[in-house]
């Protein structure tokens, strides 16, 4: 049995009119007599306007009755789509989180999925063409219902894919794939064909307004070929998919960046073993998530230690600090709120050498400062002064040769 | 342990504000150390809206999925309900059909309850001290989810207090309980405290405002008492209950009546056998419910057929009867859409002689002519011309002493 899954976001099951379209999209499947497995979100607006309601009736809403209301969200959209495919003579059937038996750990609200039981949905596929899940949600062993999270649609039609061994999990969405940049700074930005999990996965915050980043990080785990393509054209998309071997890869295939950038410099504390803790542990007990960190030795047992944080946590961040001062040896804090971080990335780097000195000399030359260095194996990040940002981006996009048609 | 359940309709949840009076009736019961379930219905509007998208959305929606969709209306409910209550110190948790395990048979739409796992449900009391039942929905033995049809919340509260063995049911409405007729037409009007419940059924339409006809047919099967009150007071309402030998019923309990009728009536029919088969099977087949029906012979090998229908269906019953004409010996067909049944009820009617009389003596008194006759053990249903129907209501109570407060 040929199985294929699509995934719909809330802008595409909004209305009635845009359900149609979805159908059709459906149909080109099934007329290749491939069987479906269609995973949709609530309609746009629904999961947000239920979540409102949560917060009206308390003021600290249980996280599981909330999971039991947000959830109706999908249960809508499933029931309606599978309703207007049965009145187009198609065979098809809703499946919620529960049916489905997507089974979740006891987390409530950021459930992760333990398995699927793809025995009971194989039984089902034979006698429906269409099973229309529910995304977002699953059941824990309590049969309590769950949600995933942000992005649980994504990560449930992956998930569905992988139990399936479907040969293909497409996912539509108001983009129509993955760039080599952010085209609305960028007019040279051209959509990417095949891009790996990892450099998907490093894309970070750029590649995650087209596809969640735990959905990449499943998809990788259990090699699932994702399609990302738009609902609004017929027109391939970008396909994530693992690394093909003997293949030679484009040495950078993406630039991405991120404005959310605050910068903080604590100059001269303590350079004793420990001391990286003591600041650490308080911020990430407050939930906020460092990005880059760098530290320099300063003078004789001093250091500097610099890290970045999204720009609204820098001032819980500076408070932070201020209470833990006396404790890391009272040093001077400077911070900037006006930082960006831009990132090259590409599996190619891996075989290359001097995309770094490429990148640092592209900038040089036009005259932006750097203001600190992170890099991964596939991946380096420059934080610079937010104004450069759009220079950067396209300077760098020019320097890696991806405004050409033949670069990836 | 003790247990209560507690059923509150869609205008007892509407808003928060609502909810929140619906609390302050849950804690009279828990400060007893008792023990509840809670049935809830969907929010006022909410069922409606939810099928108004299903029609939308489809010329002939499938049931199946109209189920999962309008089971979405009670999900909110009691998710939201069950958080109102955890965050006022209250160990509650909401349960939907499935979760409950309310298995019904698999008739989407109007599926009838099988069995409730009630140990199961035993358990969440032990460590619960409120449970929030979705009303109106279950699951079939293919987990699919099925709804109850109109009165559904009704069923599951009563259905609910049975596989508990609950001490009581008590329904939660908009009215504070069962009156010995309509107070809007009969200002003496009186509440019943308590009444049997096959009064209860034989009020029909008049006592199904209050409490729908199938529950009270499922808490008479399980001899469920159930307490009808409103949610707006704390006064008791009516019990509803068994009839408790030895003790001296009042001959006659209410007077209900329901305008929603029309006469037809067939002269001069054929008097042989199956003729009546004749003429109301395919009356039934267009799913037209006959109420009444009385035959008298008129001349040789001929008779009168009189039969009331509901008002609304007397055009397609009359359609009918036209097209089934010569078969049943081409008779005159008489009809009169102005007609009302107005019904004397009480158990203890078996007991007393002389009701029947009593009332057409006092109905002939008033000048009220009385159009045809039905009767059961503990009903007499009077067909009368609709311009009577207030009157005939008033001089009835006043006939049977029920305007006096010993009289029940």
């Amino acid at each position: 049995m040929r199985i294929v899954v699509q995934k719909f976001g809330g802008t595409s099951v909004a209305n009635l009119e845009c359900m149609r379209k979805v159908m059709e999209k459906n149909k080109k499947i099934l007329d290749q007599g491939i069987k479906l497995v269609v995973v949709l979100s609530a309609m746009s607006g629904e999961t947000n306007r239920l979540l409102g309601l949560a917060r009206q009736w308390s003021k600290n809403p249980d996280p599981w009755e909330t999971d039991a209301l947000v959830a109706t969200g999908e249960q809508v959209s499933v029931a309606l789509f599978a309703m207007l495919l049965k009145d187009n003579g198609i065979r098809a059937r809703s499946l919620l989180g529960h049916q489905a038996e997507i089974l979740t750990d006891c987390s409530a609200g950021r459930a992760r999925i333990l398995g699927i039981n793809s025995e009971r949905i194989m039984e089902y596929l034979e006698k429906h063409d269409v099973l229309v899940v529910a995304g977002f949600q699953g059941c824990d062993i309590r049969q309590r219902i769950t949600t995933l999270g942000r992005g649980g649609s994504d990560t449930s039609a992956v998930a569905m894919a992988a139990a399936l061994k479907a040969e293909m999990c497409e996912i539509f969405t108001d983009v129509d794939g993955v760039y080599t940049t952010d085209p609305n700074i960028c007019p040279k930005a051209r959509k990417i064909p095949r891009i790996t999990y990892d450099e998907m996965l490093e894309m970070a915050s750029m590649g995650a307004k087209v596809l969640q980043i735990r959905s990449v990080q499943f998809a990788k785990k259990y090699q699932v070929p994702v399609h990302v393509r738009s609902t609004f054209s017929d027109e391939p998309g970008t396909i994530v998919t693992k690394e093909e071997e003997g293949m030679e890869e484009a040495m950078v295939s993406s630039i991405a960046y991120d404005k959310d950038q605050a910068r903080v410099t604590l100059m001269d504390v303590y350079d004793e073993p420990g001391v990286a803790a003591n600041i650490f542990a308080p911020i990430s007990d407050a939930d906020i998530v460092v990005d880059m960190i760098v530290q320099n030795p300063s003078r004789e047992g001093r250091t500097d230690m610099t890290f970045t944080v999204p720009r609204g946590d820098l001032d819980p961040t500076l408070k932070i600090l201020e209470r833990i001062k006396t404790e890391i040896g009272a040093p001077a804090v400077v911070h900037d709120a006006h930082v960006s971080k831009v990132s090259i990335i590409g599996v190619g780097m891996r075989n290359h050498s001097g995309v770094a000195a490429m990148a640092f000399t592209s900038l040089k030359n036009e005259g932006i400062n750097i203001l600190m260095i992170s890099t991964s194996e596939i991946k380096i990040s420059i934080l610079l002064d937010e104004k450069y940002t759009e220079l950067a981006v396209r300077t760098l996009h020019e320097t890696f040769g991806l405004d050409r048609s033949d670069a990836t």
